[in-house]
């Protein structure tokens, strides 16, 4: 089947614009070494964004003809694309929103990982050193800005998800913006694209031009999730663990959405996060919403939460259904502690230098299935701990539904196995169990079939 | 029944808000004098956006205990508002959007109108002196930017379109922002607002931050086609006739979506004007635009055109369906041609002084049933003429259909009877009941009761 | 003997560039009518700027071949200059600043005086109406910012002073803009020159990158005062009463250097509107000062003032000599209590409404011979009538001296005399003959012949 | 003696205002470490500033308790001065522009340094690493602007020149700025302020609000010649010959007035850079100026120049005297030809990447008494060659003059010895010796004493 493709040269705009003629050619020679590919398949997510398929593998295949490589010039970089899909394009020329983030993939990817990786300022073992690392990273792609109040609401849930619920993330986008909120999301489709058209339109009613739309995404997670071009910073982070990182030390607040095992990893990881002693104090405003008919998914996290975290867990977040005005006025004076909180304590309002992010939670989990079957899924450890296992889980099934290396692993070993508590496992099968029956695994209208499978013991 | 509203009082932001003594008293005085009712009516269709009535009617009586007066300060004035639509506002305070709206109105109705109609200099029964007036209000909105090149699109099109029309008109307006154009509509529904909206997305993808989304309402029109918050410049002729003037001097070019009676009366005066002997050499793009389904309403336009004005009118635009990129690929060419003709001439960007507009198409046309029955509707005089003619029965139907004034008229002295060479009232009618039996009279879900009645002689 | 001149066409930049058809008509016809003479010697004044003559006749005589036009354009108004002055020149072009100040002469000569004498609305018999037109003046020339706090100090002094005093005015300058204030003067040469000059290098030092340099000036004093360069906001004022209103209402308060006639002029006026009974309770910054060497001054002014006007006089003002710094903390220290009564009474920060100024000192005078004889000079008044008439008294001096028409009048019929008080004539004489030994009735070196005479009467 | 001094802390503005906490823990600690010294010393002299004197020994005695430090803060670092210098403040604030200046000490000294010493990407023995070097510093400096035209021209001349030569310089710098152009120069007194000042003058008349005035200067220069406020960006370049290689790389071209020893060593390395074969076609606008009094001291360059380098060497410059409007007007010329070379070649505009600057030019000379004296001062070279060699004589003239290290080494081991041809050498006496008798040696006022000696041989 023949594909709409175009050939272009871009060059780059605010970015990697000044560059030495050592940079020049190290990020020639950089993106034809083993970053290549990894380089390559993001860009392709960036062009191909508008047009969603559910797994990375269907995008690769499609486009496979593509390339991309660096051109190095007189004074710096140029971009060159080949059979790159063509809704890129307007009469030949890239969209300039697609071509900054196209330069964000080339930062992100190539430069900003070999200047992280080569460095051996940033200690990755330590915990001190990852976060100055995701800092760093955060930082060059121009996401701070000291003059910013606090204002950036992280909307997490899912990219798979009803009208009726995605209808909904647009109205809490709206109404954050109606009270000068910015939106953060993984910046995919569904529950990460959503807030962002509702914010646009209430940024735009309110006359605040100055909207920070921030994705943050990374690379096994891009090609299922094009960033949405409303994304006026895109960062991609080398691991789903600094994604995360990234997420709570720049938010000032969170909403979770809607989604599957996604949402439930992220909920786990950010619970796990503040049920740390050193976290007690700490002002972070967390909302559960969803639209009336969305309710039972905040039940089934709600009660899985009481049966393995507690009460602890529970203090920590509200939920509010079917009611984006309130959804925003909880957020807005939530925030409005934080700021004060960070006023008092001297720290940044664009980074969160204070929150302790333990290295369980820093530690890039590999899900292979010998990885997936040792979890430690028990009660009999502190609850953090408990939590940084059950994201671990839910992180692994993630893996298995939509992440192209998941995808072929579970193809060649079949599923994965979980082990653990009777309790806990039952807890979980229930809840799982119901993302099933909820069609919240795959894009609605394919069957899904688990890539798990749950043993007690 | 009970309506939600609030009380409240705003202050200007960017106009209005320096003010002498000798001002702030006249404002007051004049905000209380004969003005006054249209200046409350018309902000309460600027408050009441994004609740959608089809007549003026029904909005004056749901909020019939809604006030707004002018309160002198010691250095300017604010706006008090009593029972005010609700949705204006966010935990109490009025969006800001909505606000700049209103400042609009006070601006427009009471500011405006006292300094041209005060000031001798407006000789308004000139054809220079209409517009005179028209660049004057124009400029005193701030709408004037000398140092943007021609890129502003009109789009006309019915307020009262289908799903499907709505959708196309916001693809057209994405694609002419992609190719960075801006738009200007009768800032209603319909095809008023899907341009904005669609341009709205596009701009933020081009990182086109200036985009210009221009208002140019009237007060007889206002309450039914409430500003959507998109528009970032609000502007209230004084009338129709001067409304649609602005729309062609400011314009560099104007696609025509489906509409009704309106819709075909605003295509009537812009082809009577370029009809005239001294605006043949005027470059002025124009594209009729539909999606598939919507094709007969323009086969029908564009068969009483050939039929009543003939070849030469035929030959000034252009029919494309269903294929918005195309629309905006035209314009976008077609506005080329403008700017340079601008500049051969050493005309200004920003207000077209060229082209003539006689008499026949600035003086108002108040359409009693008495003007209504007296119109020449026959072939023996110049095209042009016998379009303004056209043009004023169309205006009449739109009266008797949406306008406040129109509707009672109707309801007292029954249908306006229109009379005329038989031919051509047999194209007349034949349009007209294509439109009625394309739902394009009205909200659909209304059955439609003609306001005018044809009399062949 | 032959002189460097140049022939050229100047854009306006920024204002007066959009017109419409009515207002090209209505500038190129005013231009060429009675103003004539008018705009063309003040458009010479702002030409010559860098050249300093000591009066106005010989700068006419110097280029008595330059001729000035409006020429209508298709969409504005283009300046044509002939025998100008090269010096405003650079390579041909004209230098922007200069430029800039030749459309201000434009706009207030021809523009807003026709708007002004026009219009209905200024009732310029009415205290109210005069302080409106001043408003409107200074409104139309944009010197007005809404969001900028209280921070404009008007510096007076002489055009004709020695190095060392402009030295020290440079100094005060320096230190008033290194506390973040701005400066508005007379925009002549000596101590209206020096302040700004000195403000400049401030700014910069504090990278303050806005600072406001408001030179106000009038027809009569533009040519022996031609406008300093580094003014970016010239206003020319219709006669010398509305410019010392407008230095009053848009100062936050004032320094005083060492001058001559027209500098004891200005502190009688101030010191008049002060002491009105209205004005009591208004804070308004008030600060005499000079290097050591010219204490002698002000010694003198503060003797004349404790013998007409007395104490009440006396406690509105600070005489700080030979210490910039230390006036400058005082000045600020006083516009902060004039920002404080402003908040509470809720004036505007740009302008001074509450402040009374009574017709005695809005209402022209005309130094004829026949009216300097008739002032009363008496101390059988109200202190605040007093300074009223004394003010008069030297501004009739000041014509004598320095003023194209009150030149050529005492040429013609000698000098003026003054009668009055034989207490308060021997007060004025010794006041004056301090003047002239001071050297401070024209620029030094040439002989200073008196255009007065004092007689007890 | 006291001396009148200030105790503070101060924030950063706009730079090293965002940092990690290794980023905090690494300056705090760096700035304790062996760089203490020089980053104290650099402070000193930027806190300084107005307050000139002839070398950096008089400075560092007068303000011996002087202490600063960099303190760690929850979110960044501070620096707090004690003892400081109270020029520096106003009302005990820090003036902001020297603030700015203070945290480019510690971004260039103890920041940049680190991170370049520290990087294995600089190859500080290739001219290729040494250039990046260059490159990042400015860069990082912030002092590349890619939507910028050429326009920066570097001034040098001495820092110790007649009131005649300074006003000159400011007069070049008016003019220049009058055509649009910017000034960069090594921001002391004297030959490095006059054109800053003339060009703020000129900036201002032409309304061009975003003049560069780039200041570049290194360690060793920096206490004798304090940055002056002017300077909006202020650069220490590591040693002197990356200083000079900063001017070349940076500028458009380059006006020499008259200076001393100092001015001669930066002629002989601009004229042996342009000598080499690769910079043949290099478009390169080199302009020596000065008043009519001055013109001797061109007059001994230029046959200096004929005598040891020849015409090739004389042909790339012009000696204009006494015309300043001509100086700005040649200059302008020639930058448009390097506007049309860069954009022919495709080199970017803020950095000249194509000149060729060989090794000889960047090496640091170390002027030892060992080392002046085996430098190679003969013809048999090639001239590029002599003309480096030429350039280290004279740099270790200045270093004997005004810099500490170089005045103690005098002090200890008396004068430098030179050797050389009998010609050359003699030509280099005559021109020391002029440089002598026209007292541009050391401030005027102190006796000269050669801290050399030239023998032939």
């Amino acid at each position: 089947m023949s594909t709409d493709v175009v050939d272009a040269e871009v060059s780059p705009t605010g970015q990697l614009d000044i560059l030495s003629k050592y940079e020049i050619h190290k990020l020639t020679d950089d993106s034809r070494g083993p970053q290549y590919e990894l380089f390559r398949n993001c860009s392709l997510a960036v062009l191909n964004c508008g047009n969603y398929m559910d797994d990375g593998k269907e995008l690769l295949e499609k486009y496979a003809d593509f390339d991309i490589s660096v051109i190095p010039t007189e004074r710096g970089v140029k971009l060159k694309v080949s059979n790159a899909p063509a809704s890129a394009f307007v009469d030949g020329k890239m969209i300039r929103g697609i071509a900054e983030h196209l330069f964000s993939v080339l930062r992100d990817i190539i430069y900003v990982n070999s200047e992280i990786t080569d460095d051996p300022r940033y200690n990755l073992v330590s915990a001190q050193g990852v976060t100055d690392a995701v800092f760093h990273i955060l930082r060059n792609a121009d996401t701070f800005d000291r003059t910013r109040s606090p204002r950036l609401v992280v909307c997490w849930g899912g990219h798979s998800i009803s009208r009726e619920e995605y209808d909904y993330t647009k109205e809490v986008g709206y109404e954050l913006a109606l009270r000068h909120l910015d939106v953060c999301t993984g910046c995919g489709p569904g529950a990460m694209k959503g807030p962002m058209k509702g914010a646009t339109i209430g940024h735009a009613k309110q006359r605040d031009r100055k909207g920070q739309y921030l994705g943050v995404t990374e690379p096994g997670i891009i090609a299922a999730e094009s960033p949405n071009p409303i994304v006026n910073q895109l960062v991609i982070m080398p691991d789903i663990e600094k994604r995360l990182e990234a997420f709570v030390r720049t938010g000032h607040g969170i909403v979770v959405f809607p989604g599957g095992a996604g949402t439930a990893e992220e909920i786990l990881y950010l619970l796990g996060i503040l049920l740390h002693e050193e976290n007690r104090h700490q002002p972070f405003p967390l909302i559960f919403t969803g639209p009336a008919g969305s309710a039972d998914y905040f039940i089934r996290i709600d009660q899985f939460i009481a049966n393995t975290l507690g009460e602890a867990a529970r203090s920590r977040y509200q939920i509010i259904i079917d009611d984006p005005p309130e959804v925003a006025r909880q957020m807005a004076a939530g925030i409005q502690k934080v700021r004060e909180h960070r006023k008092e304590t001297g720290d940044a309002y664009y980074f969160n230098w204070q929150l302790k992010v333990s290295t369980e939670f820093q530690r890039p989990f590999l899900p292979t299935h010998e990885q997936m079957r040792r979890l430690e899924l028990h009660t009999n450890q502190a609850p953090y701990l408990l939590a940084a296992n059950l994201r671990r889980a839910f992180s692994g099934i993630v893996s298995g539904n939509v992440k192209d290396r998941g995808i072929r692993n579970v193809e060649k070993n079949g599923p994965y196995e979980l082990r653990g508590d009777p309790a806990l496992m039952r807890s979980m099968d229930t809840l799982l169990n119901s993302f099933v029956k909820q069609q919240r695994m795959k894009l609605p209208g394919k069957e899904y079939v688990p890539c798990y499978r749950i043993s007690e013991g």
